[in-house]
Parts: C-alpha cells; sequence; structure tokens
C-alpha cells in the first residue's frame, strides 16, 4: 500500500503557505481602506488552518525521502489542492464567481495559463487583483522547482535531460527541493523587482507594475485590464518582452551566473534555438503587418515582436487584437503557442528541447538510410542522447498531441465552435492563455462559456502543467498495484 | 554518384503504362459516341512516347537491383510523373483546366486524396469521369505495393514492422515488387468486380458503378456528382461501407484468405483495434445525432456510419454536409481523419498501428515508474518491437505534425481562413479529400482557392501520401553527399 501521510504533509504545509500568501492581499486592502480585507482574513483562516491540520496529522508518517510513487501523487496533488483553497477570495470576495469559475480562475493562475472568466477586472478590489498575481507568481517558482528536482526524477516528458546539471550531487528529493528553492527565489525575486522598477520608470503606476511583474516573471499573463497590455505605453510593451524572454530561460543559468559564469547561458542549445525561433518569427510576422497594415513602422514591429514573445513563451498578455490581422495570423500564432520555452523556466507548451530532440532522431535516421551499418546517435549539447531521453520525449510529444485532440472533441461536445474548441484545448494544454476566435480570442474572455468547459479547461492546464503524462501515470492501473 | 538510369527506367516503364490506360477512357468516350476521345489518344499518345523514351534511354544502366537511394529517388519521382502526365486530359479534355487545377486533379486522383476542383461533374464526358476513377484505382494498387515493398525497405514511418511478413522471401526489391503487385491485383480487381456488381443491385447506373467501386477499393472518394454519395440510395451507402472497410484492412490478409486461412485477418491486432474504434465513433456520433436532431432513426444511424467510415478509412465520400451538424461533428471528423486505416492497405493518414504501437511504448514506460529495473519491451502482435521501429514511428508522428502545422501556415499565408487552412492541411496530407468549413467542407470543393494554395496541398498529398519522411529525405544533404 502506498504511504499517504508524506505526500499529505507536504501538501499541508504548502497549503498553509498559501494561507499565509493571503495576507498580502489583505495587507493591500488594508492599505487603500477599500473594505475588502475581511474577505483575504476569512480565507487565510480556512486554508492555513485545513493545511496546518492536514500537515499535523501527517505528520508521524514522514520519513526523509519520498518514493517515486509518493512523489508523482504529489505533483498531481498539490496543484489540486493549491487551486481549491486559492480559489476562497474569488468565491467570497467582490468577484462573487461560483465555485466553477473561482476554481477555474485558480487553476489558471496557478499553473500560469492567465485564462481569465472575470470582466471588469479595473474595477476589482487591489487585494483581488493582487491575489491574482500572487497566484501566478507562486505558480511560477513552483513550475521551476518541479522542473528542476521532481520532473528529472520522474523521468516525465525526457526532463532527464536535464538531471546531470548544477544540482545533481544534492542528496535526496525533499531536502533537494527546498535547496532548490531558495536559491532560485532569489533570482526570481530579483527579476520580478527588477521588472516591478522596468515598469514603474515607464510612467506605469506602482501597483500595476508590481502585479504584472509577477506575471511577468512567471510567464503567467494575467494583467490588470480587461484589454490586457493594449492600453500601456511602448516602453512598458519594451520591457515585458525582455522580461517575458529572461522569464523563458532555463533559470539554472542565471544560478551559474551569479557563481560567476555566463557562458552556460550563451553556449545552451536550448537558448539559442528559442531566441533564433523568435527571431525569425517576429521577422516573418513583421514583414507581413507592414505589407498589409501598417506600413514601415515601429508600431507595427513592436505588435508582432510583443504578441509573439508573449505567445511563445506562453505569458499571454497581448496587445492588439490580433485576430483582425486576418487569417495568417491566426494560425501563426496557434502554432506558435505549440513551440514554447525553455525547460528549467517558468514556460510552458511542447518546449524547444523536445523539438530538439526529436529533430535530431529523425536526423539521425536520415543518416543512417545513407550509411546503413554506421553508428549514429543523436547528441544534445554536445552529448549523446539515450534512448530512454528520446522515448520520454516521443512519449510526451504523443500524449500531448492526443490529449489535445481529445480535449478538442470534449469542448466540442459542450457546444463551442470550432476555432473556439481547437484553440481552447491548446491555449489550455499548453498554458498560454488567450485562444483565437471572438469568444476566447485576445479581445475576449471565458467568462461565457459553459461550466463543463471550464472543467474540461481547468483540468487541461493541469494535466499540461504537469508535462502532462505525471497526470495520466496515476490513472493506470500499473500505477496502483502493490 | 547516384546513377539515375535504372530509376528512369522503371518510371519510363510506369509512365508509358499509364499512357495506355488512357486507352479505356478514350474507348469508353467512342461506345457513348460524345465526339471527346481524340482527348485520350492525343494525350495516350504523348504519355506512351515519353514514357517508352525515357525507359529506352535509360536501359542500359539497369542492374537487377536498386539501391536504397535509388528506392527513394523511384517513390517520389513516380509520384512526381504520373500526375503530371495524368493531368494531361483534364488540360486538353472538356474540363479546359488550368495546369495547375490539372495537376492538382491528377495528384489528388493517383495519392487517393479525391479533393476536386471541377465543379459540375455530371455533365463531364463520360471518358474524363472514368479518367478520374482510373487514376485514383491505380493509385490504389501503387499504394499496396509500395507499402508492402518499398516502405519496409526503406524503413519510414515504422513499416518496417511489417517486412516478416507473407513475402520475405521473395528476394531483390523489383522482382518482388512485380510478384507481389500481380497478386495483389488478383485480389484488387475481385473487390473492384464485388463492388461494381453491388452497387448495380442498389440501383445505381453501371457506369457509375464502375466509376465509384474504383474510387472505394482505392479509398479515394471521388464521386461522379457534385453532392458525392448524397443522390444514391441507402442500398448504395451500406454498399459503400462495407467496401470502403474491406479497402482499409491490409492486402495481405486477403492473400492469406485465398492461401487457405483466415485466422490472420481476424487475429490482426490492426484490424481489431480499427473495426473498435470505428464502432465506438459511429455509436457516439449516432447517440449524437439522435440526440440533436433526428430522432431514433435509421438515416441518423446511417449518416453517421456512412461518414465516420468514409473519413477513418480516408476515403472521403460524403453523403450529407456535416458541416450542419454543428462544431461537435466538425471536430469529431477533423480527429478521425487523423486515426486513419490499416498499413498495407489504400488507407492513409497516420493509420491505427502507429497509434498502438506509440501507445504501447509509453504503457512500458509506465510500467517502468512502477518497476525501475524491470525488464519491458512494447509488444505489436505479440512479438516485441524494436527500439528502431519505435524510433521510426516516433520520427513519423513528429514529421506529420510538425508538417501540417507547416502546411497550415502557408496556406494561411495565401489568405485561406483559419478553418480551411487547419483542415485543408490535414485532409491533403491524410489524403483524405474533403476539409471543413463552406469552401472545402463536404459541401464545397478545392475550386475557388488560389494557384498558390493549390500548389501547396498538391505538395501535401504527396508527402502524405508518401509517408512524409520518404520525401524529406531526398531534400538533405546527407541523401546527396557521395
Ligand atoms: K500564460
Ligand atoms: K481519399
Amino acid at each position: 500500500m502506498l504511504d499517504l501521510r508524506p505526500v499529505g504533509y507536504v501538501i499541508g504545509l504548502l497549503v498553509a503557505c498559501l494561507g499565509l500568501t493571503m495576507l498580502a492581499p489583505l495587507i493591500s486592502d488594508l492599505t487603500v481602506n477599500n473594505g475588502h480585507w475581511p474577505v483575504f482574513l476569512e480565507a487565510s483562516v480556512i486554508t492555513v488552518f485545513s493545511g496546518g491540520l492536514t500537515a499535523l496529522s501527517c505528520r508521524n508518517g514522514v520519513t526523509e525521502g519520498l518514493s517515486i510513487r509518493q512523489t508523482f501523487l504529489l505533483t498531481t496533488l498539490v496543484w489540486l489542492a493549491l487551486p481549491f483553497f486559492g480559489s476562497i477570495p474569488f468565491v467570497i470576495g467582490a468577484t462573487n464567481l461560483s465555485f466553477t469559475n473561482a476554481f477555474f480562475e485558480a487553476m489558471s493562475g496557478l499553473t500560469t495559463t492567465g485564462a481569465t472568466v472575470i470582466g471588469g477586472i479595473e474595477a476589482l478590489p487591489e487585494g483581488l487583483k493582487l491575489w491574482r498575481g500572487i497566484l501566478q507568481w507562486l505558480g511560477g517558482i513552483g513550475i521551476i522547482v518541479m522542473a528542476m528536482v521532481f520532473l528529472p526524477e520522474l523521468k516525465v516528458g525526457g526532463m532527464q535531460v536535464f538531471r546531470s546539471e548544477a544540482f545533481e550531487t544534492m542528496g535526496k528529493i525533499l531536502p533537494r527541493a527546498t535547496e532548490i528553492a531558495s536559491r532560485i527565489s532569489v533570482i526570481y525575486v530579483g527579476l520580478t523587482l527588477t521588472c516591478a522598477l522596468a515598469y514603474s520608470a515607464t510612467g506605469m503606476n506602482s501597483f500595476d507594475a508590481m502585479v504584472h511583474a509577477m506575471t511577468t516573471v512567471s510567464t503567467g499573463g494575467m494583467a490588470n485590464t480587461d484589454s490586457s497590455f493594449g492600453i500601456y505605453s511602448a516602453g512598458a510593451h519594451y520591457v515585458a518582452c525582455v522580461f517575458m524572454v529572461l522569464a523563458a530561460l532555463p533559470f539554472v543559468r542565471y544560478v551559474q551566473i551569479i557563481t560567476g559564469s555566463a557562458k552556460p547561458l550563451f553556449r545552451d542549445p536550448q537558448v539559442r534555438a528559442f531566441l533564433a525561433t523568435i527571431g525569425i518569427i517576429v521577422c516573418v510576422l513583421s514583414v507581413f503587418l507592414f505589407e498589409t497594415f501598417h506600413g514601415y513602422n515601429e508600431i507595427a514591429f513592436r505588435e508582432a515582436l510583443f504578441n509573439v514573445v508573449s505567445i511563445m513563451t506562453g505569458t499571454g498578455y497581448s496587445s492588439a487584437d490580433y485576430m483582425q490581422w486576418g487569417p495568417f495570423a491566426a494560425v501563426l500564432f496557434f502554432l506558435v503557442g505549440l513551440i514554447g520555452g525553455c525547460a528549467g523556466s517558468t514556460a510552458c507548451s511542447i518546449k524547444i528541447f523536445r523539438y530538439q530532440l526529436l529533430f535530431a532522431s529523425i536526423k539521425t535516421q536520415i543518416k543512417r538510410i545513407h550509411t546503413p551499418h554506421g553508428v549514429f546517435t543523436p547528441r544534445f549539447d554536445g552529448r549523446p542522447v539515450g534512448q530512454d531521453v528520446l522515448n520520454s520525449v516521443m512519449a510526451f510529444f504523443v500524449a500531448f498531441i492526443v490529449t489535445m485532440g481529445l480535449i478538442t472533441v470534449a469542448l466540442g461536445l459542450t457546444g463551442l465552435d470550432f476555432i473556439t474548441s481547437v484553440s481552447g484545448a491548446a491555449t489550455a494544454l499548453a498554458n498560454i492563455g488567450p485562444g483565437l476566435g471572438d469568444e476566447i480570442g485576445p479581445a475576449g474572455n471565458f467568462q461565457g462559456l459553459n461550466d463543463a468547459a471550464k472543467w474540461i479547461l481547468s483540468i487541461a492546464m493541469l494535466v499540461g502543467r504537469l508535462e502532462v503524462l505525471s497526470v495520466f501515470t496515476l490513472l493506470t492501473w500499473y500505477f496502483w498495484r502493490s
């Protein structure tokens, strides 16, 4: 039998911590004196109390390590428990959402998807705006830790490629997670503060600058306005681009920069491929916009840059309703969203290193055609890639595409139209945020969807954020047999 | 240096044969005395002459075998040369098509895609209707031979799984191709005649029965009316379903039935999975149609059955404009088209055995989570599957999905809308026929698309029919270096 107590203990602690972070929006509401603070007091008490009790009741089962199966269970259950408690302020607060909507919003926040069911965000109490930012910010650091510690251990989606990185000799999984989290936190906090200062410098007010910094470095994409980044200045757009890109690079490289060497960052094949891909796509789209709409000017280039960076990093801000740019742009944004950023960052989707590994494998196979008995091994970052890694990546890719298909069908069955079903499945599974079409496109939101669709999308966000197979594994007979 | 003469010799012979088959529509036009026969005489003379000259000029380089690289080149060049000459009757005949349209139509025919740029098909001279049928019929047998002989040899797309089948001991590639082609031809002709008789029995006139039998057993899907199968009787629909399914099963099983055993057919895991999948999807769609439109009646069941079988086998006939059935049906048909039939048949798309192999690999990986040091091997048909096969299948899947994405972008760039771009790329690459939306959906055709889109789709049909990587291999530096 699987001992669930260590899992319950960690989840309890994390839920309690989430409850403590609710004090931040409480303070924020108190500061502006909008009378909304009791919401966060109540939510905080419930959450700290529930989390604390769970941790206490599981305390006597805690050992130093977690088994692989316990780790699997932990990753999925954490990402179910946190949105559950994170949704409380949306239910009892000024948004007055149904549980379905609130859970969707919290899941969208914590998975750094950024899709929203709230209209009229400008008019929300400060605490709720901040809470959305905090959910995304916590989700972001959670993802990095998960990508650096848990997923390589679970060998899910080929993340074990990154196993022999900076932290490999750091011992058992939970102490290592704590150690990595603290080192990464310094960088994450530093990036967030720098980003907030930069936004302020462009003329954004300090509250918006802070919240947007949180949703930028987490590539979350929730904004304090219904029109996302459309109302902000050119400066803010460029600042956002810089920090969205920084947030989509592997955070282990920043640890290395701090400890003395920037070389690994510039030599990282993921980073190079990621920047090159963004560059090419921005050029193509800029030329397209120059030709069709704006003439040769800065606005067209900036809109191409901002929106491509936003979608490819999986942030999901928008500066314009690119559905107005015609079908080519729509198709392009759809596919750019399926590329994604670098592993070990807050970015999501299929991710560039998987394409690199898959293409390396295809290249090897083509070489074998010419020299059938030659020995060729796919390489990544100069090192040969093991077959188990390729198999994992392949499994991820297939599972991702097939899941996207099934979610599309399920959404279609709830009555959504073709473009909403297809792009909704993609944007949720890839944790991007906006979809395509009038309803869930950059100018719309997810408010008007039916409840069934919202639950399907919530599950899709979870599945996508946990690299698909770590969730599906829990649903197999193999996992549970003793 | 690659010796191109053996390749030229085979292509020349095949082109000359194509020229000879043009005598069939010539006879057809003469019989009904519509004055259109000189078109086919002219086309036939040009084609036989060109093919014969090519073969003759390459004759002194012919050896008994073909190298792997020559085989690669042969498969792609054959499927370029035949549509080129096959398009002549559409240019000089009553259709009076531009070369772009004629090449699209011939490529669509020979790749058994069945997408058409011709409106008013009912009014065409008999010869041209027959010629469309013949192109599909020849394409169908060509595909089976290619899938049974060439692709396993080239190790493209995991087809080498089927290498140790009935014909493995038959020696060198060209004699083997001839031997297999002759054995399969008997079955293919038999199926076609039976199908034609069955259509006649449902009240279809003998000419339509013959042409539709040709486009049914090749899972081609070109019909003699603009409204596809909509005008025919319920009986014709059921007959079509039976023969579409038969045409999508592995033809090697029919060879085994003739030589005495039907067991291999019923034990084939591909066949079981294929039939089970069709069954489930037909049930789901039937219930959906019962609930939303028709009530519990035979028509709703038949429309679900006919159109699902048509799309999943890649035939592409339609009995109704299923775009009217709402977004769920559209999404479902889109994804059903990406499943496909069995390998070694005339069916196309990703094919059911690849999903079986990929899922077997994922299952193995999940088992390893529970028992990390256990030895698990993915199995297919009871036998362990080699890693090279899995790598090939993975390469195919990735190449297929990425190519579909790139074609979608290219189509978007030519100005097609989202649903036309996405479904057009899928339907061409998977060789199905109809797409989605008003323009290229079951009620439309490809006539109104711009020329650039038609060329992109023609290339997509070719690439899809040749299992993607056998074409891409030709575009690499590795292939051409000496
Ligand atoms: K996002
Ligand atoms: K077809």
